[in-house]
């Protein structure tokens, strides 16, 4: 009788388990359906925080929840740990590394964005981006060897070498990135260094276009850089790179000769392109991809003729439909992907009940970022025009902002407390860096 | 001035920052010398808790403190991050792999141990053991894949091998740890799955001697099998392992035939053997070896013809010496570590002070192991004899002994919050795994 009643029940299959799809995934959970999520990983990763643990605030456990535990109390919902290679459009089947296959009868992808070096991935190696847990131990380890190399060095063109970091690319990520690096020279590690000051270390964030964090008003952009450069970040704009090797990499100023600047440690945070599985969508659908590889949705974030496949997130390449205007693209962040994760979830459960289905409308919010400890600009978008601050207040609304959003309660509170020490001490308590591989002066 | 006032002081080098380096650097504080710690990772590792980060109890973080941020304030102490590759007796230089040396008047060697298979090395990747964090990452990924895969699992029989959850060694990281998985499959992972009931799995515990806690008194050792048993754990003693291979394992018990178990996930938690470091001590000293590959010391912790050498913790083969008895050989423990750390450190500075060294004795305050959630066996050695007890008051009593020895005040109140927090919920909040290769029925 369980079985039977099982058997007809609408098979929905969700691929990936970012913020887009934990959400549709929880829109659901009132609905007598079936539903599997796959994901590569078996956690849900907070990606807003993620430069936290790359910079040794956070341990990873604080920012990511096991998948099936955030789903052990909706019991429609089947993890599935495991890799998709293929999406079979014709069987609707979603085939599985391991030769496991799901069959679904709705399908939603929703499987995220990697980091793009626009057609060098050869950088890849010198210059880590982030985008993973394992990315953010990459960094970790790399940040916090630099400084040991440095007191080992005797050589002094080596160890400042060492002792520079550089951010590419200024958005979000590198702003927070790069002021937390300068925080970390001037204010966690200080004392700890008997041959080196690393309170001389060089923060560079270089940025290709004329100013920082873009997706701004100007005013803020241009607060945001005085804020960094108090931190002592040196912020270079219009500078663009133009090659990186192991001892460091090459800029091309907006104005005068191409330079080297000699650094160990380069972080990306410059480019994003979709996940490859766009292509698989696209090929299996006939869907059309845009030039970072996101896959075209109609306004309902299905796919053309596939009405049964939706694509969400940062794998979408999304307009928002208000009546009466002109569509607009939407932007490939958090808020964005959770929206249409629901709206994706709704659609479906109408095409099953034989209601009409809505087209996707973004509620912009805002923005907002942080610039080391004790400073932010935070741009709100309400219905009566943009509220705009900066400075410690708007360091204060990040903070809330990102734990009130953190999955699960434990997570919020173990990230509070960490904040809270790690405010009053200056420490910052991951610093642990494991599996060492020999560090020389030439490697 | 300074450097010449520098330049006079006597220059130690203690190799390893376990506990035996730790308190031996810590124990000269007020001293006028030159310390340099040096060691393999940046951390300090709270080995005892080591078993909470292989089974997703404790992030890394909360056990693991970077080394130079312990001796931030003792400005005698230079910390660097290196390997050890030789020491020359004769030049008094130890040297490090990237062609760094260190020249010491006294040197403290207290690079510890690691896991021994008995001359069966190829067992190590099929049975890990649980010595380091990258240890206690593996094993947790172990683990926690193996309930994922078996989820996906449709063949009954390689289904139960992959919920077949093998610990080899009976000794308290083998009891915790056995306890732990028990739990894990009882407590916490119930209601998670859909597919499998992990309460179905099988954690056994082998051990090749008549009993478990070798260490412990025969009622304590009886008691805590029981406490085993209740938990879930099938505990098999006199069982002797034959085999091991990427399947499952093989089994001469004390009577009868052997017999194989047919397991994906195997713990070694059975040899201890000393650092390979050891050998290059005899090599540059004439000191001998043990067994065990422990560096035989004198009563004062040097080494014969070498006053300026010590060795402690668990490299050393060392003996507790008490005026009118025999000397009495020092267990591989933490509290031995320490003690001997301390009275190698006081004996350095007494030699550059002429005054005379004093032998080594042994303070044994007792024996302690958890068992699960709730239960533990304690043995505490007092003035007035044995104190034992079991069950909740000694699970209590080992809980708050864990925690007051943890280094590092903020370590402790994490430390704390964590098991808190597990102990109302049932969970386990480090269930995060990276770098998940392809797992496959047969793989």
């Amino acid at each position: 009788m369980h079985s039977e009643a099982a058997a007809a029940r609408p098979r929905i299959v969700i691929i990936g388990c970012g913020f887009g799809g934990l959400e549709a995934a929880r829109a659901m959970r009132h609905a007598d359906v079936d539903i599997t999520v796959v994901d590569r990983t078996n956690h849900h990763l907070f990606q807003p925080l993620l430069y936290q643990v790359a910079t040794a605030g956070l341990s990873a456990p604080a920012i990511a929840a096991p998948v099936r535990h955030l789903f052990r109390k909706q019991s429609n919902v089947t993890t599935l740990l495991g890799e998709v290679v293929d999406i079979d459009a014709a069987r609707r089947v979603v085939r599985l590394k391991d030769d496991g296959a799901l069959p679904y009868d709705h399908l939603i992808v929703a499987a995220g964005a990697t980091h793009s070096y626009f057609g060098r991935d050869d950088w890849a190696p010198f210059a880590p981006g982030l985008k993973t847990l394992d990315d953010a131990f990459g960094i970790r380890r790399k940040v916090l060897l630099a400084f040991e190399t440095a007191e080992k060095e005797t050589d002094p063109a080596r160890r400042a070498a060492w002792l520079t970091f550089v951010v590419i690319g200024g958005g979000p990520t590198g702003v927070e990135m790069a002021g937390t690096l300068a925080e970390i020279a001037r204010h966690t590690l200080p004392g700890e260094f008997r041959r080196i000051d690393p309170a001389q270390a060089k923060v560079l964030l270089l940025e290709g276009s004329p100013r920082v964090l873009q997706s701004m008003p100007e005013d803020l952009s241009d607060r945001a850089r005085r804020l960094l450069e108090k931190l002592g970040v040196e912020v270079r704009t219009g500078a663009r790179v133009t090659a990186i090797d192991a001892h460091g990499l090459e800029v091309r100023p907006g104005q005068g000769e191409a330079y080297r600047i000699e650094s160990r440690c380069i972080v990306w945070a410059a480019g994003v392109a979709a996940s490859p599985l766009g292509r698989q969508v696209a090929q299996a659908t006939g869907a059309t991809l845009d030039r970072a590889g996101r896959v075209q949705v109609q306004p309902d974030l299905s796919l053309p003729g596939h009405p049964e496949i939706s694509v969400v997130g940062d794998l979408a390449a999304a307009s928002s439909h208000v009546p009466g205007r002109e569509p607009r693209p939407v932007p490939g962040v958090s808020p964005a992907a959770k929206q249409m994760g629901r709206l994706a979830a709704s659609n479906i459960l109408a095409r099953i009940a034989g209601r009409p289905v809505a087209n996707f409308r973004y509620r912009d919010y805002g923005n907002l970022a942080t610039i080391g400890r004790n400073a932010g600009v935070v741009d709100l978008t309400t219905p009566f025009g943009h509220l705009k601050f900066s400075g410690y207040p708007a360091w204060l609304f990040w903070l809330f902002a990102h734990i009130w959003f953190l999955i699960g309660f434990r997570n919020r509170i173990v990230v509070l407390f960490d904040w809270a020490a790690a405010y009053w001490s200056h420490q910052r308590y991951a610093r642990v860096v494991t599996d060492i591989e020999p560090v020389t002066s030439d490697g």
